[in-house]
Parts: C-alpha cells; sequence; structure tokens
C-alpha cells in the first residue's frame, strides 16, 4: 500500500497535467455545435483506459452521446466494483462572468479552475489514475472494474437507461462507485448515502373562459389565480407538515444508528441562514434545518403564474391559473403514488368554480443504502484511513435518477464518494478543483478498492 | 316636443351619414403615428360644433391630444349642463378579426359597424346633433350646456385632470352628462349611478437571495412563492369575506331605496354563469353576484408569477414572488386608505423569512350619486318617457377616474345615461352601434335637457 500511495505521490504533477488536457475539450452535452468535440472527448477517456491496460474498451454509440466502457477483470472470485462517471460538462453561460476561459485549465492557488474540474472530469480521471498506480506498482488488481463513463449526465441521462438495460449482463457487478457529489469541507469526506426521489406536476386552473375585466367581475366570480393561491396554501398546515391524505404514510423513520451518526454532523443554521441572506428558516416542525433537506419528504412551488406579469397595471380577472411544484421523496414514497394523491388532493378539493388539469412531468425513486451495507463499511474506512478528519455519513436533498437506474435495472447498491468541495462553483462560473483534495482523493480510491477486495 | 321629434325622425338618415363620416377618421389615441389624424378628429367635431350654432368653440391644445370644447349659453337663470365625451377611440388590433375594414363603417342588419361606433363617437355625436335639433326647431335650448370632448380617455386621460383645473371657470356647470355607458339591453334603459374606485399595487416577496436547487434546500427555507400563496389566500375567509382589518370600515350599507331599486334587476346568474363558461360562481357571502359586482368592495389578483414559468420542469426553489392586486372600492372608501391597510397587513403579517415590498400604482376614488338627485331624476323621466322599457338604475364595478375628477375638480355630480348595449363589442374586433338606439336615444337626450330646464 504505503508503495502504491508514493507511486501517487511522485506522479502528482504529471496527473495534474494529463488532467488539464482532458479539461481542454470543451464536451458540452447539450450543445449540438459541440457534438464532433463529445466524440472526440469519448475517444480521449477510452484511450486512458488503454493507458492504464483496461481491456475490452468500447466507444459506444448512444442515440446521443456516446458511453465509454472497459474493465479490468483479472481477479477472479473477487468483487466487481463498477466505476460510473461522466465526461460531459455543464454549458459556460455567461462566459463574461468567467476569469480564464473555461477550457483553458489554470491553476489558481490550491485550486485548478476550468469548467469541468470537479464536475465529472476531475472526479472520473481519480478513479482511472487509482487503477494505473495499482497496476503499475502490483500488476494486478484487488477486485475486478468496470468502467462506465457516459456523455449525457448534465442533460439528464436520456439514453443510459436503455444502455443499462441492453448491457445487463456485460455491466453485471456486485457495487456501483460514483465520485460526483461532495465532500463534507476540505480534508472532511463525506459518503452520501440516500438521495431524494421526486415527482413534478403541472397544475393549471381554468376558471372563466377568457380573462375578464377585474372591475366589471370582481368579487363575482371566482378567480382562478386565488383558487391556485388557495389550494396551495392548503397543501401546509401551520406548522409546515403536509396535509394531503397519505403523503406521510409510506416514509421511513430514521433509526438509531441514522440519528446517531447524522447528530455527529456540524449543521450551522447561522451560517445557513446567513448565506441564504434570510433572516429565519421555515419548514415542517419539529424537524431540524438539516432533516427536513435529507430525510423529509417536501412539496414544493417551482414556479407560479397567472394573469398580467408585465410592467405596470392591468385590472384583468384572470382565466387561469399554473402552478409548477414538485415533491422530493424519501423512502419508501414511489414517484407513481404521491403523484397520484397529489393530482388527487387538488382535483378533489378545488371548488367547482375551476377546471383542474395536472400533467406529469418525470419523477424519480428515493436512494438509500443501508447503513450496515459492507461496500459502504469499506468506503468508510478508506475514507477514514486517508483524511484527518473521521467522514461524515449524509443524505442528500436532490436526486440522481440514474442511482435509482443501477438499483432497478442492475440490482446494485451505489457508493456516493464524492472529493468536490462545497466551493467548488459546479455549473457556475470558475468551476474549480480543490488540487489536494485530487491527490489525497486518489489514496482514497486505492484504499476503498483493497477494503473490497478483503470482502 | 313633438315638433323636434318630427325634425330628429325626419334627419335619421342624415345623421347616420354624419356619423359614418366621423367614424372614417381613424383617431387612435394610443398610436403616435395617428397624431395627426388626432388633430384632425378634433377639428372635424369642432366644425360640427360650429355647424349647430355653439359659439367660443376652441380645439385646445394638451401635452397629448387636443380636447375640444364649445358652448351654447343663451338660456340665462337656467342650468348649464356639461356634457362630457370622447372622440378618440381603441386600437383595432387583431385587425384579421374585423369583417370590415373598422374605419370603413358599414350597416349590418341594424347595426353601424366600426371602431367608434359606440365607444363613444357615436354617444358623443347624439348630444350634438339633440342640441341642433332643439336649435334648429325652436331656436334656443331649454338650459346652457357645455361640451367638452377629449382625445385621450382610451389612454386614461392623462391631460384631463390638468385641463379641468385650468379651466375650473370656463367648465362651471350645474351637472355632467356622460353617454359613454351601457343600457341594460336594447329597448331597456339605465342610468349608472355608482361606480368603484380602485387601488393598484405590486407586492414582492423576497427569500433566498438567489434561485435555489429545490432539491437540496426545499423544505429548509420558507418558499416566497409559498408565502405569497399563504399571504394571498389568507385575505378572504371561508365566506369570502376580506380579513384585511379595517377594510369594511368605511362601507355604505345600501339604503331601503337603492335595495328596492337594484331588487327590480332582472341579473340571470344561470346565464351570467353560462357565458363566463364556470360552473359556480364564488364570492363574499351572504351576497348576491350583483351585489359583489357592484356594491362590494373586492380585493382581486390581477397578476403572480415566481420562478420557473417556462415549458417543462425546473426544479428550482424561487428566490422571490410577485403578485399585482387590486382593491375596487366602494363609497366611503379612500383608495389611500384602503392602500395603507393592505401594505400593512402583507408587511406586518409576512413571516421574517421573506422581505416584503409593495409599491403603488393608481387608484381613484369610487363615485356615486344619490338617488334622489333631482338631475338623476330628470334624466330618469327622459329615459322612462322615451323606451318601451322603464329604466335600471344600476351601479358599476369598473372606475371612471374623469367622473371622480369632475366632483373633486368641478364639484359637479355626473350623470351616466349611456346608449350602448351589452353586446356592442366596445374595445373588440367588430365594435357596433344599434341603430334604432341611436335615434330613439337622442329623444331621449332631447327630453333630459327641457326636464333639466324645468328644474
Amino acid at each position: 500500500m504505503q508503495q502504491i500511495i508514493e507511486y501517487l505521490r511522485a506522479n502528482h504533477e504529471r496527473y495534474l497535467d494529463e488532467l488539464k488536457t482532458f479539461l481542454t475539450i470543451p464536451s458540452i452535452s447539450s450543445s449540438p455545435e459541440h457534438k464532433d468535440e463529445m466524440q472526440r472527448c469519448a475517444e480521449h477517456v477510452a484511450g486512458h483506459l488503454n493507458d492504464i491496460g483496461a481491456s475490452n474498451i468500447k466507444v459506444n454509440p448512444t442515440r446521443g452521446h456516446p458511453a465509454v466502457t472497459g474493465e479490468w477483470m483479472g481477479a477472479p472470485g473477487r468483487p466487481t466494483i463498477l466505476v460510473y462517471g461522466h465526461y460531459d460538462v455543464q454549458p459556460v453561460d455567461p462566459l463574461e462572468l468567467w476569469e480564464h476561459p473555461p477550457f483553458e485549465p489554470h491553476v489558481k492557488g490550491d485550486k485548478l479552475v476550468a469548467r469541468g474540474a470537479t464536475d465529472d472530469k476531475g472526479q472520473l480521471f481519480m478513479h482511472i489514475k487509482a487503477v494505473e498506480a495499482i497496476l503499475n506498482q502490483t500488476g494486478e488488481l484487488p477486485v475486478n472494474v468496470k468502467f462506465l463513463f457516459e456523455g449525457e449526465e448534465e442533460i439528464g441521462s436520456p439514453n443510459l437507461t436503455e444502455f443499462l438495460r441492453d448491457n445487463k449482463e456485460a455491466l453485471k457487478a456486485d457495487v456501483v462507485v460514483v465520485s460526483d457529489t461532495d465532500m463534507w469541507d476540505a480534508g472532511i469526506p463525506a459518503i452520501c448515502y440516500g438521495l431524494k426521489g421526486l415527482t413534478f406536476l403541472e397544475i393549471e386552473m381554468i376558471g372563466p373562459n377568457a380573462d375578464l375585466h377585474s372591475g366589471e367581475y370582481g368579487g363575482a366570480v371566482a378567480n382562478p389565480a386565488e383558487i391556485m393561491a388557495r389550494m396551495l396554501a392548503s397543501v401546509k398546515d401551520e406548522s409546515g407538515r403536509i396535509q394531503i391524505p397519505g403523503f406521510y404514510e409510506s416514509v421511513q423513520e430514521q433509526s438509531e444508528k441514522e440519528k446517531q451518526l447524522l447528530g455527529k454532523i456540524p449543521w450551522d443554521e447561522e451560517a445557513y441562514m446567513k448565506r441564504l441572506g434570510v433572516e429565519e428558516l421555515w419548514g415542517e416542525a419539529p424537524y431540524s434545518a438539516m432533516e427536513r433537506a435529507w430525510l423529509r419528504p417536501t412539496f414544493e412551488i417551482n414556479g407560479i403564474w397567472s394573469g398580467f406579469i408585465g410592467d405596470g397595471a392591468k385590472t384583468v380577472l384572470p382565466s387561469k391559473a399554473n402552478a409548477k411544484i414538485s415533491c422530493r421523496l424519501v423512502p419508501d414514497q414511489e414517484p407513481e403514488e404521491i403523484e397520484e394523491i397529489v393530482k388527487k388532493y387538488f382535483i378533489e378539493n378545488s371548488p367547482k368554480s375551476v377546471k383542474v388539469n395536472v400533467q406529469r412531468f418525470h419523477g424519480g425513486k428515493p436512494f438509500i443504502v443501508p447503513l450496515d451495507n459492507p461496500y459502504m463499511g469499506a468506503a468508510a474506512k478508506a475514507l477514514n484511513d486517508t483524511f484527518e478528519h473521521e467522514l461524515y455519513y449524509k443524505r442528500g436533498g436532490g436526486s440522481i435518477p440514474i442511482v435509482a437506474d443501477f438499483k432497478e435495472i442492475l440490482g446494485l447498491d451505489t457508493l456516493l464518494v464524492g472529493f468536490g468541495l462545497p466551493d467548488c462553483k459546479a455549473h457556475s462560473p470558475n468551476e474549480d478543483f480543490h488540487i489536494p483534495t485530487f491527490h489525497t482523493g486518489m489514496e482514497a480510491i486505492v484504499r476503498l478498492m483493497y477494503n473490497i477486495g478483503e470482502l
């Protein structure tokens, strides 16, 4: 182990240079004019897999951008890790806010600044280089490894589900490892063991058959914007608890172990409020902001519009009102069930004076890895042994739909072992990657492979 | 009287032809490229005043379009009527919905179709021609008459208040007569003796200092769209009564006479719902839809917007939410007072998690003419003697700010004696004027002048 660590340290400069080259490719998946760059980037990744000695390397075409696969299967009888990452990046707008061009990586202090530095090229690259180091020093890996690097994560992975279905056999493994999330802070590692599911709906309420003069008709006929406000307001009681019947029915309560682990997290509500610029937080009682963000299902208005929304005054009584709402779900809530009861709530409780239409957008299941999962134990030990600070077990309020797909299609749990820092500006101008974490993280990945190899 | 009526009837064709010529002038006040046409139209009106023998005729420049004035003051000791109307018209968009060009008047059945036919060229013209008929047949009028025809009504009369102030002495009169409202139906006259005032506000609620990821932050921090919905919903209780302290404090209750008169109105709620395409009406209990529309102050949402309002799904927790709201006011509510208490309600009752800004737009006082006003009695008798059906005394839910100005600046009550029909499509394509009402209405105006002359 020490030998491998020393090799990694001796190659810091080269790894950083190679990552910089990788970061010069503008692999913006959402932009049709970058299609050729996406192909070039996929081939670049395949080239790295080839360089480290992986086999069965493919740049798999999809209906969108290619998915790169490769493997090292020289440890029969040992567990197989499926390493997932994505080589595509977010758009760079607004370009004028970048201090340097986004695809000309440069070092500023201890940060490497470029689009994709953290999300996810840098983190993807750490796995490739960790494998390189082990193979270089020992000629073999303690586990079998399959790589799956897609090019469409930033546009919602539209072709990945199908790719998983079509390659179920080839992707057979024991656990998925993904580095596309954050540490708690520099030097403080974290494993994200749970994410929320999602249901997204648009609610439309139609009142009178045309916009009306609010003087002539105001007061006489129901205003759909007002009905919408009343219905949305009725969803939660004064304590922030969602009143839709059955909403909390399948919600898993925290285990004692979870309570104990989450209790260690130094969530600072004052700093949180200050960062958001609000004077008070608000949400479901009696839960803390952390519990509400991570453990409790939510109902949020993502958009609302009705009537005249231009400058100035127009005394219209609107014909209709729309709202986009989403619920974030926790185990064991099912997106389809929640969608159904929310829809039912709005349709059955709205007054007859409006017609209610509910349109479904996308959904996704919540995800959780049991805290006693042995792969998670292996990951935790690797992180604790590598960093100066004991890891935090955390959950997240967001949704990573592919993680649910890994479970559903491949039957695999996913370890979210992320090395981004909370201030890395992923998706924003001047995205960076903390260089010391880039290096130390590779040591953690090496340990993770050995720990899993011993299971 | 019979002689004057016969003269009017003998001149039907000519009056209609003259009105058609008047309607060919595209006097669209909102359109800068029609500035010359506005001037031409004002001069055309002045020409008519000259033709009937009015004196002191002026095309008064304003900061916008000219106001035309003239008078016949040959009845010393008798009351003076100030006849107000407007020669400007609404824009014609969407032009493709007009069956004939809007400024090429044509007769379709018993309707004269053209932009401005009812609103307000046709009705203004009736007053000019009624005076012509009396002067032609008797050589004098039973009252003194001052004419005031403005060219900016359809753009909110931005220069009229100043014009009234600057010409207070010249416009001295006993009562204002305006024909710019509707009859109850063909053959059924109406006097509108009350209109609502207005206060219009925009409310902004600012939560977190940026749009947030609704997964990461949802549930933890207050969503300003939700607070806006809760606050708007809180304005009315289940029975539709406005909960803002002091809101109803100055509201005049109906007198017995008013109850009796309004009780005669055949307001058909079934037909009303059918026309609006709604299955039920809703509003402040225990009032009827008519009472709510005409007699009760209202609070309506005119517009609301927050977050993502484009196509598709975006899981944003919005940083702010905005709503435009207006209250229609009844005597004796004061716009400034209502504005103040509404503002106070939103600022004081919103949780600390949002900052609330309230911006004022325009306002206007409510208007009412006492039912025992002798000029109104004179108008009522004229209408009852002319039409086949007894008139209805009605009120309106809209606001005509100039009427409040006539009271405030000139100290005059206004008689709203309108000859439009409810289906005249004012402001819409294919606006028309009911030709039989055009003719009969002039007879009513003649009787009105005689009745006022006898006061």
